[in-house]
């Protein structure tokens, strides 16, 4: 597990801010000691980043859509948390120490509620008043090798438009007021993206085996990166519409990945809470 | 189908308002022409209630647990909604004349989100701005022969602690800002109810019988009904702690129930839509 | 935990056989520690009434409709244990050491699949031809203390008719022409057995509190106990049809149950198998 | 709607049969009457090739693992089933003229069952007896067009390994002893697949667009189909291993044909049912 980390604006023309990427090649396996090892990765680059006071109230938000198996990542990460803001208000005696204001929301897709969601989370926040904001969602990738493998955070919010559903909403200090840690996971990769990189591995193995018709190939492969994608896409529209490419087992690497998240988050964000403690918390 | 209405605060300790209840004996049966005949009912029902102009906004809201079967009636009647908020503001060529915009919401319950659901609510009607709130609920009854036979349409709001859950929050004109109109129905009855119902009934039964020993079955009889109720509740205490009584097919039920809501709702919320429209819109 | 074991035929109206109760009274709790040691415990009883070759075949049947929560016990339980047939068949060389071949099926119930559950049973053991068949089912209870606390093994078959759905079949050694072992917890009990029990819980309370009036209560104690069943069944007819009483969490308690009745299991069919190894082998 | 019909065994190297294919390019879309016609086309058709006698029983098998949202079209067609064989056994005076006995079953796959899926459904077809099988099942497709677009039936059985899932057995009138007609739905192309149909419509692109270079791009469009294939395989398979192309809304996608399939079959297996009656017999 390699944990790679703060990289600059510039460079890569993501807004400036930390960004972290866990890399779990096998994290879509279904593997206990890998899991465990991985929630507290998780859990460790999460206490870093949220940097939280003890009694810091955090409100968790499962973007997405329940309904569609790849972006259900969110709601499902949501559902195995420790939620724990109530007992904090109501019945104090019967918490641990440690344990902090936790609350949590899936707020649905625009689709779904025919509200935008980020209105729907910046209207809990009102009334809430949280110390920070931290959104689970699923990606797109736009590279096929990081589909369940990366678990990918930032502290710059999340953009528009970002996740396989349709969300206009930006979720970020600016829209917010407090700060916003995102945390997501490529979940499917769009088919237009699967064939561009299919084709580049095909001609680099042509190029590779070819001697005298090389440059044949490296015709097409230099070809404008930009333009070939395009090009690709025009070809498949008739053809693809919504298509995205998933394992076939999705909704077990869905499930699992969601664990993941949801143990990562209850270790980071309580003290003195161990994966075995999770139990006796979540419904 | 007998629909009796509007009763005054005084006689039945309520607050002042309009109730009505439509009574459908055979509500939880799965008969294809009394659904489409109650949907028809409660359409005409709601729309006196409703009293919406051409263009009003409706935020419909599901409350209850959705992971708790008898629970999931809000949620799932909302799941089934011509949500159609978002395409009269992004797309409305696409859109009939004579829909209007809906939006729906199911807030999810304090033992899942961690926050008092009315204030769930309260954030969302302060962004969206709705013209009229409809809340739907499932109500656990004090009468046997009420659950999975009425639908009991207030516009009175929603008092706190009603449902099958602990819901606390109370919706209403005075907490939200705007008309809400609460749409109930008795999924389930509470063991003691159930319990005490049934002693009434065998005691009446054991006095029509006796002659002469009529008066010892009097004698219990004649115990305070409220005395009588909370004995029946301490000797249950420790056997039942959260007992329900259901019928057996609760899961069918509350599908069947919830699309009886939905589809009348979507009759009564869009102008000109019928139950043969409705799927168009339906995802 | 108490384990209550072999009583004859005789005494209490049942078949010959050997039948053990765990009682675990707060088996519906969400407890880790608890569920951890009743996992070991059932598995200590299973092995004993098993009587496993090294290489014995099992077969486990998942009895019950998923449809109709309470009565899902079966098939969720089925889709918790590690099934192992085909691995050992195909890739024997990635199975660890001591693993015997399990296979299992949920095959419905009659309303679902319009063949009798007996027969599909009987069809796929003359196929598979396993040295044993487990067949797991929930039951409806005639004692309000033993729902959701009690689980029940059994090595005379299980009889027709006495789950929760209606289920006609008997899976025995004489039907089938291998040792079944039943595995049944009660999930419900049913209204008429929850108000008798309640009316006699009143009447010793009363009966306690009374001095001079005690015989009037007496009376009412004294009638025939069968005779009293049928007068509440009676009076509940009209009004109760298929009602059961059940815990208002029951979604949550049956997929409890079942994991401790998978993993019971999963420890006890296979050798060297524990808790922590059963992960790599659930889907 | 385009109906293609008969096709010989050497043209297209299948077992002889007949082969119908129903196009319906709009099939996976929401559209209430194009659902209702295809439903009356797909019984037409059906209609034709069961052949059924007044009293024919019929078997339906919903192959496929229920787990796996686009693998799971054939056990989802069956919950959507008029199964009447047990009521035309019990109840006989309760149900309608020309209601055949139909009865369905989901055998799940290996990987769940540990038993190969023919031979628990050879099991039961040895005790029910039909007098014909119906198998449904989900196909990952050679042709990207064709995935949820088109419904494919045969009398020729079903050839195992063919769906989704690792599905080994032969479901036909060799192994049953009984006629087996299969109805399948491509719902997923497999990346290799696409991958290989896009760079075929790049290159035809190119070679449109191109003039003098266009030799350069046949070379490659001239490269062996199957090499080509199989070199997209071997480049692609330490990135996908089991990636499937599907469109993002899947889970809609399978809920909606196999409701088409259900009620196609309803309408074909029961002479005088229509469309309206089929809610009062489907749970």
């Amino acid at each position: 597990m390699k944990v790679t980390s703060p990289t600059g604006e510039a460079a890569i023309g993501k807004p400036m801010g930390n960004y972290i990427t866990l890399e779990v090649p096998r994290l879509k396996e279904n593997d206990q000691e890998l899991y465990e090892e991985t929630c507290k990765a998780l859990a460790k680059e999460l206490t870093r980043i949220l940097n939280l006071r003890d009694d810091s109230t955090i409100l968790v938000i499962g973007l997405g859509n329940w309904n569609v198996t790849p972006d259900a990542l969110g709601p499902k990460a949501v559902s195995g948390l420790m939620v724990t803001r109530h007992l904090l208000e109501y019945v104090p005696e019967q918490v641990d120490k440690g344990v902090r204001p936790v609350c949590a929301v899936s707020p649905g897709v625009l689709g779904i509620t025919g509200i935008e969601t980020g209105e729907i989370v910046r209207g809990i926040v009102d009334r809430v008043r949280p110390d920070i904001v931290i959104a689970i969602d699923a990606l797109a990738s736009r590279k096929m090798e990081r589909v369940n493998t990366t678990i990918q955070i930032a502290d710059t919010g999340i953009a528009p438009g970002s996740g396989v559903g349709n969300k206009r909403m930006e979720l970020s200090r600016e829209t917010l007021g407090v700060p916003v840690i995102a945390i997501g996971v490529p979940t499917v990769v769009d088919a237009a993206t699967m064939a561009n990189d299919t084709i580049d591995l095909v001609i680099d193995n042509l190029i590779k085996e070819a001697k005298d018709d090389a440059h044949f190939y490296n015709l097409l492969k230099n070809i404008d990166k930009n333009e070939k994608y395009q090009l690709i896409q025009e070809v498949l529209q008739p053809y693809v519409g919504n298509l995205v490419v998933t394992p076939k087992e999705i909704d077990d690497v869905v499930d699992r990945i969601a664990k993941v998240i949801a143990n990562g988050l209850n270790i980071a964000l309580h003290q003195g809470i161990t994966l075995n403690d999770v139990n006796r918390y979540v419904q």
